[in-house]
């Protein structure tokens, strides 16, 4: 029998970021079809970089099966992006100001077009094609340079009025802590991320044989049974399973995921952050919560990108 | 010209406290046509208090004008409850253990039946009839005898996998603070409910000229300048405000109103409490967020109950 794949759909993910721009043509299930990666160079200016990506996504559409309908095209992006205008207002790394990247392409390829930060389409990614596809109540939580989620409620993701919505790394965990970059006072990131590891490990432990303390160090330290490693690891889980619980709280998921450079590999900070969990949470909140870390690769964000079209 | 109100649609809210049941025939508009108040007596049992409730429902259906159209009936009830199987899991003070009251309900009146927890419904009642209708991030905070929140956001009540969630009296405000009766720690209901004003105020001040503080004494103690009540205030109003900016960060709201006994009035706490908001959030997200107190009465459950059926 020949299997007609004239009911496939699909999506095209893009990933923009600082050094390297990445594209993917998604399947219906998930799978990846072809992809494209070329370096960003910022320098080139917006107007360069969007020619190229509009080059590679005629490419990928050029590779869609005869028959294959493209449902539309989700571009993921650091900083601060407005979904409705389809602009990214604000991104560091590229030195962008108000490029209405989304805006652009859905006019040159005349099919729809939806913008997403890297934090909440990884949650996408997971809500549509993780391993327990369509959890109504998911969050994503990376623990990178930076610590942010993706919130998706009911099947919805949570955005909120300026596509804000889950800054989990700027919520206050020590109230008499200390002041952040971002105005507020004892913020989760400053405890809990790849940086404030890194820091904390150079501030309190013994300088390393060469260099300074990275937190993957800092984090094979601990496992090779480093008890002042340990300690430390032990204090910033104590703040992420704090907040981790604040959550639950809050949102009442079933699934809570972790991702992210901190969370990549099984280590002591995931488990000592399930201990604080476990001991702290509402029991009948935490009953209905599935704890674990991602095993999508590091495609996350263009199959969260491409995803947002596969959500019901 | 007559009007004809052939056009118009009617909801029913019915709210279940353990000292009086109040049912209400609400117009599209937000206008209660009809309010009936009967005594709980919980020592009558459930089956009793559900054949009270339908007659008076009953007399409800009856006083809708001809044309007018029930959209359904909804249901407040504190303590924990079922919406998918239209029931109350565990109410305390009626001492109700897996009533099906929504179930009963809609098979007698052979409409549909929404079941929903109190502080839920006050969002509810905010988003459709509130001062600001239709606020698409809206979030309403209770501070009574506890806390606790209702969220909205994107129009959508955020209820979570066991309609659970905006469990904000037991997000930790101080990861080191006390054991609450929860099971977790530091929770903010220890340091700003109305019941954790009294016992502050009874544990720190001298005692009252008679009997014991209730929180309301001390509100009207630090209005009338009494320097020790506000600080006590302050420092409640400190935890309050750290857990709102934790709610700004997390769901990026326009809207946040307050509600409940402690903020049924103006008063120093809710300004000490905006003082720590405006210090703290992060500009941003800030700028989108109106803070008020609410002005719906003491009907808002009966509205909110109501309104599951206008939120479109």
């Amino acid at each position: 029998m020949v299997m007609l794949n004239t009911e496939n759909e699909y999506g095209i993910g893009i990933d923009i970021g600082g050094t390297k721009t990445l594209l993917a043509l998604v399947e219906q299930n998930g799978t990846i079809k072809r992809q494209i990666q070329f370096e960003t160079m910022p320098q080139q200016g917006a107007e360069v970089i969007i020619a190229l990506i509009a080059e590679n996504v005629e490419k990928l559409i050029a590779s869609i099966p005869e028959g294959g309908k493209l449902k539309g095209i989700g571009i993921c992006s650091a900083g601060v992006i407005d979904p409705q205008e389809l602009s990214i207002v604000y991104a560091n790394n590229l030195n962008w100001h108000n490029v209405k990247i989304g805006a652009i392409l859905q006019e040159r390829f005349e099919i729809p077009v939806l913008l997403g930060n890297d934090a909440n389409l990884a949650a996408v990614a997971e809500y549509v094609w993780g391993t327990n596809k369509q959890a109504k109540h998911l969050i994503y939580v990376t623990v990178s340079t930076g610590i942010g989620s993706g919130i998706i409620s009911d099947g919805q993701l949570i955005q909120g009025v300026s596509a804000s919505a889950g800054e989990f790394g700027h919520i206050t965990v020590d109230p008499r802590g200390e002041r952040c970059g971002c105005g507020n006072v004892g913020c989760l990131e400053n405890y809990c991320s790849g940086t404030a590891l890194a820091r904390l490990a150079n501030e309190r432990l013994a300088a390393p044989q060469q260099g300074a303390w990275t937190s993957k160090m800092l984090l094979e330290q601990a496992s090779a049974g480093d008890v002042q490693a340990q300690e430390l690891l032990k204090e910033a889980a104590f703040y992420l399973g704090n907040g981790i619980v604040t959550m639950i709280h809050l949102f009442n998921p079933t699934q809570i995921i972790f991702g992210g450079g901190v969370m990549s590999e099984d280590n002591l900070l995931y488990h000592y952050m399930l201990d604080v969990i476990k001991e702290r949470a509402l029991p009948d909140m935490l009953k209905h919560v599935s704890l674990s870390r991602t095993e999508l690769g590091k495609e996350i964000a263009v199959l969260g990108a491409a995803g947002m079209f596969f959500m019901d």
